[in-house]
């Protein structure tokens, strides 16, 4: 497969005004973007592509990439506008060597910000998200949920941005394949799951369940704390909580490999 | 608890020869560092004096951290220098921004590469790792192998260097805890393994037995390999090899994050 001419535009200035929101990336990720984000690289571009939530709104690829990715250009509506540059030009534009050579826009619906009430009753696996606020570890905690198919995560405020260009590359596209929602309060989180019959666990390395013993609901929730100070003490209480085994005097998991342990164990535990 | 003056090495001029091996931490982790490495951070120390296989060389401290490892100070020899600057002072010897404020060089003995023969039988579980090349999975891979307890690592010459800094960081000390082993090929490790009685699964996607359903060996190493390329084709034909069950369309784990999940699951098979 190739792609003809005529769909490609062509950028040879840098400072060419079509390109504006490929400008300065690393810059630009200081301050929130308002309503799109930016996808990096081939892996990330099929998610993006396979998927409908988030519209793309224009690519900018290197002038040999282009046939790398002929299937998924031919597989994106006309409207698009598919952006080709040599690497010198690329670079310019995104202040940066950007080696992948494949960089997308797309775009943020206004829609997405609050789950649905009631909770779809497909949703069998939910992960409740507490104050991660470490973009690897969101990106990891998401590509661990596509991986083993989470429905669905809830963020509480104090939770950073999945849709963040270093955790959309960590999550292998995994942002953009597992539904997410940003919840007013834990406190909301949580009562809203309850009021949908579905079970909220909290993993803790001071939980009381060995995860391992563990009975999970048909219809589960899976809380998971910040890494540094963990969940608040509340909810610690309040929840039932699990714990992983370790061996003694290192008791030190990162969040986003705890969740994929807990999410096997859930796996397995309801022989999916 | 605190640290007398005596005690400590002020440092106030960059360019003093004795904080040499701090020097340009950046630049100098390109090349090879001979005999020795460099810990940051005060979870790193702690676990550096816990143990004895690399001993502590010096540190280099921020005028305003020393009270707070007083007591790790004081767990290590008199005659290990404790060098002392100001921010500035500190950054311009580094190179970089320190915001740690902890820095320490430890010593890599030479007789550490080589496993021993026999391999101790206390070693139940033992990790193999194959052409992991890059210095956050390594990190990871030992941060789970210290929290699960492995007893020991072997690395085939295709793997970077666990001592590199970046890897040490991300280990949180793991790699100063878990002791590692070179081998002369994976040929060799393998042998080595079976003629000691302990039994060889290799982790891969492709894997025929589901992890879940997995009974290890009560002496059992694990096979991870490179995330890119996996292991070769020659060792998933050869070895038992697990797979992890995942969601249709998404079989993608980070390969630290696929060990976790193996480790756990084999704790869990076993009872531990």
């Amino acid at each position: 497969m190739t792609v003809s001419e005529s769909r490609l535009t062509r950028i040879t200035d840098p400072a060419d005004p079509r390109i504006e929101a490929y400008r300065d990336i690393r810059e630009r990720d200081l301050v929130r973007r308002h309503g799109h984000f930016i996808a990096e690289g081939k892996t990330v571009l099929q998610v993006l592509v396979a998927q409908d939530r988030f519209p793309v709104h224009s690519l900018l690829v290197l002038e040999n990439r282009v046939g790398g990715i002929a299937d998924l250009i031919g597989a994106m509506p006309e409207s698009v506008p598919v952006y080709c540059a040599a690497q010198d030009v690329m670079d310019a534009i995104a202040g940066f060597h950007i080696h992948r050579g494949i960089l997308a826009i797309a775009r943020i619906p206004d829609n997405i910000a609050i789950p649905p009430e009631p909770l779809p009753a497909s949703w069998r696996t939910v992960l409740l998200l507490s104050g991660i606020s470490n973009h690897d570890n969101m990106g990891g905690i998401f590509r661990n949920a596509a991986a083993f198919g989470v429905d669905a995560v809830l963020l509480d405020p104090q939770c950073c941005d999945p849709l963040y260009r270093k955790a959309v590359r960590v999550s292998v596209g995994g942002v953009l394949r597992v539904p997410f929602f940003r919840t007013a309060s834990m406190q909301d989180a949580v009562e809203r799951l309850g009021r949908n019959g579905v079970a909220v666990a909290a993993l803790s390395p001071a939980g009381r369940i060995d995860i391992a013993n563990w009975k999970p609901a048909s219809r589960q929730a899976l809380v998971l704390g910040s890494e540094g100070h963990g969940l608040a003490p509340e909810w610690l209480t309040r929840l039932e909580t699990l714990s992983i085994g370790m061996a003694p005097g290192f008791d030190s998991l990162n969040v986003a490999t705890a969740g994929a342990v807990a999410l096997h164990q859930l796996r397995t535990a309801r022989g999916d």
